[in-house]
């Protein structure tokens, strides 16, 4: 089966967006054995869209689009798929009262162009949409298949993994079964080298690095004609990987590092607060991601000014007018004012300095110091840090959370 | 001028990699004026990149290829191109002795393949390479005209910016300017009904509407000889819109509702502190994205347990008891509770049911109630959000900081 991916959106030509969906579907289609030799984009224009799909069909059995579900004039991907198929479309009363139904919920009044959203052929396969107003579908008719996704990721990747994996199974020969491990604390390159042996000599299973969002991931693909043969075969795969890593690997599949750290929390009956302060908030936050944290997180603050680093955490002004509020002594004392004030185990803190301005030769943009109190014991730890005042934020808080993690193994 | 993007990529077919290049090219040839109907993936297969080349230059007269300079046998973009303008190919002397210089600068033998990476028709436009061995190339035959570029952002982006952008300079008729206007609180079909008629009707400038991280945008775009014309053609249509939309719309251009909260704060003097239950610190971490925040943002805490709700914000127990922690109630004296205790003119507050657990029928998964204290003046509000644990977080952040912009004005 050859497949192609067509993105559709003015947006996209523009170059306002990243088509990051084209990525995400050529990875799982690769995991799926399915062959991608063309991706493609083309703005909300019937002609031209027309014309991409008579192009995607007459080299590919299945085009998977994404983009141009949504309610407006300009949302064209369906009714030109339609009438590519030569097919009429109605009201698809299941779709329709979901749409309602969303609207109801955000107490908002739905506009009439939302109607749209839920027309469909007779016999296109509805894809539900739990995570916006338009519902995907696919349509086979005489061996071309075409499946269409709306264009927001947060909403196409559920559906995509939810009806379309599903639905290509069946044109599958044979399985292949896939495990991630992921990876934190070293660097994509220096993970590469550390089992590039491994990955030079990868025959079956295959063994794919990947960078994401301040960790990195291997996913091990076994082709099988079994799922239980797949996963035989990646054991023994797994198990070299996990050797040369060891704790840098915190987690399979689809896990985070607050899930796995609100679990090792619940676990040992430790409870937690957090003091921030260049980090503002993003260590609670995401903390607060994982579900279950309720039971042993208590308590956060981000005192941002000295006032309110005093005020609710009793750092000394002595020790912020001798080392400055980034320094480890104040990290230390956040993390050992937070623990006692909130009563936890555990108290984390930062302080440091994410920019663009504030920095200077001794303390630049980028120095974070981090601390941890765990049952009355402080450590601290200094950071330097690369990127934007964003980035260094996001890269503290992962940073402490996995120094966390370590420390309680 | 017509112009299309091909990437050349196995490797983007696989989905290893994010096409990021098509979007920075795209975005650059947006703002040069010149118009881009089709962007393409194909892979390091010469018979599928020839195809490439003729369907591209079937719809347009100028190709931006990315990828496919390296010095390996995959490496094929420059071969096919030469093969497709019927051209023959001799070392570029110059080019030859900087990739030499290269390596003999890195310390390290230069492969007997990269002396290919040298090979160029004799009427080529060399482009050089600062970032890496491969240097590019235009050709141009017959009003067909080809840039090849390297595939690495790094070394994509000097070459397009240093050698390409001038070399179109002398293609472009007039100027296009754009500008955007950021929307807020309104759902992206219901901001396209009130202005309704103005996009039914737009021919010079248009509008485009297009949705965003739960905000939405219109890009007016006008096509003038020269800049000042093209602003001066905006106006009256961006005055059309604001008449319409009012306060919906937070700002222009690349700003953020953080900012714009920001610099509202700090124009009215006015302090900020924020106490988060569900939100769990998203809302001060969203406020202190803004760099400028720290003469204001003075303290924040989230009081995730019941306890804290008490301790940190002096919440009464009597409250907590009878209206329950989600409450309009509790929520009034959590940014109550805040301003006093950080001694600030603004407290914000969040407090509801993100799920996945913990709803029920009179309290389902998606009740947030947000608070403002202003100057000792408390509003509460209920919102009903959609979405997963993550969303529904992301939502009430939104919705509250906005309420505040509005209250604000």
């Amino acid at each position: 089966m050859k497949a192609e991916i067509l993105a559709v959106g003015t947006e996209i030509l523009l170059g306002d967006i990243v088509n990051t969906n084209a990525q995400y579907i050529a990875k799982r289609l690769a995991d799926l054995g399915i062959a991608v030799y063309h991706q493609s984009v083309v703005g909300d224009n019937p002609e031209r869209l027309l014309e991409a799909y008579r192009l995607a069909f007459s080299r590919a059995d299945l085009v998977i689009t994404t983009g141009g579900l949504g309610p407006t004039k300009d949302d064209l991907t369906k009714e030109v798929a339609f009438e590519y198929f030569g097919k009429k479309s109605v009201v698809h009363e299941a779709s329709m009262k979901i749409i309602e139904g969303y609207f109801k919920e955000m107490n908002k009044p739905m506009a009439k162009s939302n109607v749209k959203q839920a027309y469909f052929p007779v016999d296109a396969v509805i894809l539900p949409n739990n995570n916006g107003t338009a519902p995907g579908c696919i349509i086979e008719e005489n061996g071309k298949i075409v499946a269409l996704l709306p264009g927001p990721p947060r909403e196409m990747k559920p559906m995509f993994e939810e009806a379309v994996v599903p639905y290509l199974e069946k044109f599958q020969q044979g399985v292949l079964v896939s495990k991630v491990l992921r990876v934190i604390g070293v660097g994509e390159s220096s993970a590469e080298e550390m089992i590039e042996d491994i990955l030079d000599n990868q025959t079956n299973p295959t063994v794919a690095p990947y960078a994401k969002d301040g960790e990195m991931l291997f996913r091990i693909t076994a082709k099988a004609n079994t799922k239980e043969q797949g996963i035989k075969l990646i054991e023994p795969m797994e198990a070299a990987i996990r050797s040369r890593l060891g704790n840098n690997i915190y987690g399979e599949g689809d896990i985070t590092l607050e899930n796995v750290l609100g679990q090792m929390l619940i676990n040992k009956k430790l409870t937690i607060a957090t003091a921030e302060s260049c980090t503002g908030g993003m260590v609670a936050a995401k903390l607060i991601n994982y579900p279950g944290i309720s039971s042993v997180f208590m308590d956060g603050v981000v005192t941002y000014s000295n006032e309110a680093k005093i005020n609710r955490l009793g750092v000394s002004i002595e020790t912020l007018d001798k080392h400055g509020a980034v320094s480890s002594e104040v990290a230390a004392e956040m993390a050992q004012g937070i623990a006692r004030t909130a009563g936890t185990n555990i108290g984390i803190s930062t302080t440091g300095i994410a920019g663009p301005d504030g920095g200077s030769i001794e303390k630049p943009v980028g120095l974070v110091y981090v601390g941890l109190s765990i049952n009355g014991q402080v450590k601290t730890k200094m950071l330097k840090l690369s990127g934007d005042r964003q980035k260094i934020r996001e890269r503290a808080t992962m940073q402490l959370l996995d120094w966390l993690r370590r420390e309680l193994l």
